[in-house]
């Protein structure tokens, strides 16, 4: 077994929070998706992200609110949040003391394997 | 955006917890991975699974120890065990009081697009 944390993850600024793309594990194996953890700090939020990747924005820690589709939605740990290809999306961490991290994971549509 | 949230899910007795397959979301549309929520109660573990998918355990609430390969590693809120294919995994919930709560992620390795 591997184990990943984002607590001891390496963290750079992207989005306009704190990233931690999932690239900087050597030797993972192949995945079917890509991977990065995302720390929105108290009273933050990431920049607007619009992709064609399919994302599933996994809450592991805090709560916050997701903004997409013109429409809000409150996601807390235990969450999941499955963004469509080229769908626009914000996080935003309403809380004054505690960070939200999520893992983020996303890949292409339509990949043969993709109908699994 | 679709909200996929463990607290609502339909779970089932299932590995020796409750489990919540997302074959119970309808149009989530392809997946490259397999998912399902895993809740083991406070003082429960998991059977013993063993699988040829590999399988990526994000833990989403509480903590607990994952024992695999004949080792053992304390996993809380914020961290992903990545289990390899074949290789046995259990999930303890040593907390007498709050559940344990895994989003488990699987896929078999060597499909096409799990060059990605």
């Amino acid at each position: 077994m591997r184990m990943l944390s984002s607590s001891s993850a390496e963290l750079a600024p992207e989005f306009g929070v704190q990233a931690g793309r999932w690239e900087q594990y050597v030797n993972l194996g192949a995945m079917p998706f890509g991977a990065m953890w995302c720390v929105v700090p108290p009273g933050g939020r990431t920049n607007t992200d619009c992709h064609p990747e399919r994302e599933l924005v996994v809450v592991v820690q805090g709560g916050g609110e997701v903004l997409a589709s013109g429409g809000s939605q409150s996601a807390q740990a235990g969450c999941a949040v499955l963004m469509d290809s080229g769908e626009e999306h914000v996080l935003v961490n309403q809380s004054a003391d505690d960070p939200l991290v999520v893992l983020s994971l996303y890949w292409l549509p339509g990949d043969a394997a993709d109908e699994a």
